[in-house]
């Protein structure tokens, strides 16, 4: 069986302000392209589908015509959860008539547990949930469990759920858990939204042993981990500067190359670590976005006077850092013009290991003046000396500043 | 076929500040024993189902429950469109997967001229629209029509949609049509959102005549219109004071009984006004809530030592009006223990028509000292002179103007 495993949409994003709703509509195009191409069985969307609780109505829209599109009009069995960032509430909305049409959407403990079998595969659909609600599923399904009382961190929870999972394991099929959360050891990136208060909310890695395959969303990189059979499939599209090396994409699994690992175990009497994945269990396909996201460090002059190459990606949403060290006003202004999805202008931070250059705690208590101490700022922050017009600033300035502190007195 | 008709759920309004997510699921548990008890063939709900664009959780929540009970498990037909208050986007959501189990929700103009065929009828469902989606729709489907430059009123706009609705009119089936608007000599209530401005977003009930039967949302009281065959159901629970001496209730349709309008005219050479509707096609249904809501003119005295009449309503929505004269310290803290849902308090306004206390322009502006209108303004207000102490007072506070007056100057 072929399944796409995506994740992380968030849908209705801003990007430092810029819309991202006409990106986001291609990459999921370019993900249908995918995925018909590849002739999958099934997409996998791990938890994110939103950017936040309530969407605009444009969001709702793409939303709702992808949801369309994908599984009535292309008749591709959906597997969705909600994610930290979706109200698992607004987007169970129609939930009840999505079955109908092979479209899974889970959002509560309660489906969590129930397997949805399809073709070689059970499919076990977590959502993303806090440890209250693992009280309160326990509290309503079974109160005399320990974790009706109190649920001391998500990892307990979460092993409690997957015992329940346990139950209906079918070891003719392989496993496979959908999630979203955040697994110790994880890289992080910029653009996601923390979880875990004193890291109680991160989940070891040890627990899914017994799943042939761990389709996660939460973490915006598809490098996030790559332990075992455990992944994250990240974004689809870059959504922070920190991210612009980044290569975004979907994995594209063929179960007929699993293991079944909770079979092997089962088998065996060792306690078999997993056996990872083979390149024909799991491949990754990168996206190709509208508009890349760049960083670029350059001068404010060749961005004015843009070459060849620089004409070709101006387009693009560039996060540029400037090496001059000149005054320039209004300097987004100026740029926005050539550049229509600048993200951010900064200067280029002058490193402060040179030596020479660089001030004692001593000096800058006793032994320098004023006029000497801001000389040898300026010399450590742009390794030049002051101007003899700057320096007739620097001393109208400390000039005015002793009046006014003798005025006080 | 048996169909009933409401509208206007708001779910999500809260009264005064309370909270009625309660009530209204109450209501709708008794719409539907009477759906049940009556064996009706389909619901209708004509708009308004939300209070606002962006419901909160509990009432998507809600929403989403009654609708899956309603159609899922009752197997009831349900006909539903957008009002006013809905974000039509928003409550599409999941509508591809809905008409699978004779769930129709029609938010656009696209769906309101494809006309839906239950038993012996023809349903048009028309959202709740304003005029710039009209011309959006001609636009789009018929650049050379009038519409698609101007609509000059909503009235011209709803009447061009309906020439669209004809043309599929089937003559061998009785034709309705499920609205949400203003229809021009409705009588209005307060809990209402008006929709006009200067009369221009209302529409003319001789548009209509070609229907068997105008099922409308948008005003409150099922007794807003009876003139043909046009109804407002209004809402199941009273939405503001002003709304104390309705009956609420849902209107019950019994298709047997309608006659074909549009067949009749078609037929007959003379134009004929709708003939209205007998007791056997239409009856109104009441509805009884959790809490009723009250309106009551009283004394502190009475509501602090209640009778067993005043004890019974006492968990009741109370509007009070106290009849007493005195200051009150406190007096909402003060009842709101014993009447948990109290709404309102206010000072009984005593009428200004006894001429024997009124005061003429001439007085006010001439021949009154300060002392002496302050004296007659409390005697036209409170029927009663000032006491001493009170008479004191207002020396004092004379007085300290007059002193703050000279000072200034």
């Amino acid at each position: 069986m072929k399944i796409l495993h995506t994740a992380d949409w968030h849908i209705g994003k801003k990007l430092f302000g810029y819309d991202l709703l006409a990106e986001q509509q291609a990459i999921l195009q370019q993900i249908l392209a995918i995925a018909k191409k590849e002739k999958v069985e099934a997409i996998i969307i791990a938890g994110d589908v939103y950017d936040r609780q309530l969407p605009d109505q444009q969001s709702v829209s793409l939303v709702n015509a992808t949801f369309q599109e994908w599984n009535l009009t292309e008749q591709i069995p959906l597997l969705v959860i909600s994610g930290n960032h979706d109200s698992a509430v607004r987007l169970a909305t129609g939930n009840p008539w999505y079955q109908q049409s092979q479209f899974f959407l889970h959002t509560t403990l309660a489906q969590a547990i129930q397997p949805i079998t399809l073709a070689d595969c059970q499919f076990y659909l977590l959502p993303y949930v806090e440890p209250y609600q693992i009280k309160q599923f326990f509290q309503e399904t079974n109160p005399k469990h320990p974790l009706a009382q109190n649920v001391p961190s998500l990892e307990a929870g979460i092993a409690a759920i997957i015992d329940l999972m346990k139950a209906s394991f079918d070891l003719e099929k392989k496993q496979i858990l959908v999630s979203h959360f955040f697994v110790a050891g994880s890289q992080r990136q910029e653009s996601e939204t923390p979880l875990e208060v004193g890291g109680l909310a991160s989940v070891a890695a040890d627990l899914f042993g017994d799943f042939a395959y761990v389709a996660l969303g939460h973490l915006h990189s598809p490098k996030a981990l790559t332990k075992g059979n455990i992944r994250y499939s990240g974004a689809p599209l870059k959504y922070a500067i920190g991210e612009s090396q980044d290569t975004k994409g979907v994995y594209l699994l063929d179960t007929d190359y699993l293991t079944n690992q909770y079979q092997a175990k089962q088998s065996s009497q060792a306690v078999q670590a997993p056996t990872g994945l083979t390149e024909a269990a799991l491949r990754f396909i990168p996206l190709t976005p509208l508009h890349e996201l760049r960083a670029l460090t350059t001068n404010f002059g060749q961005l004015l006077h843009p070459d060849d190459a620089l004409k070709k990606i101006s387009e693009d949403y560039l996060a540029i850092t400037l090496t001059d060290h000149e005054p320039i006003l209004n300097v987004m202004a100026q740029l926005r013009s050539q550049y229509p999805r600048l993200l951010s202008v900064t200067r280029q931070q002058i490193a402060l290991q040179q030596t020479d250059n660089q001030l004692s705690y001593q000096e800058v208590q006793n032994e320098l003046s004023p006029e000497e101490l801001v000389q040898a700022f300026f010399k450590q922050l742009t390794n030049q000396e002051l101007s003899k017009l700057q320096t007739t600033w620097l001393n109208q300035g400390l000039q005015a500043i002793q009046s006014t502190e003798t005025k006080d007195d």
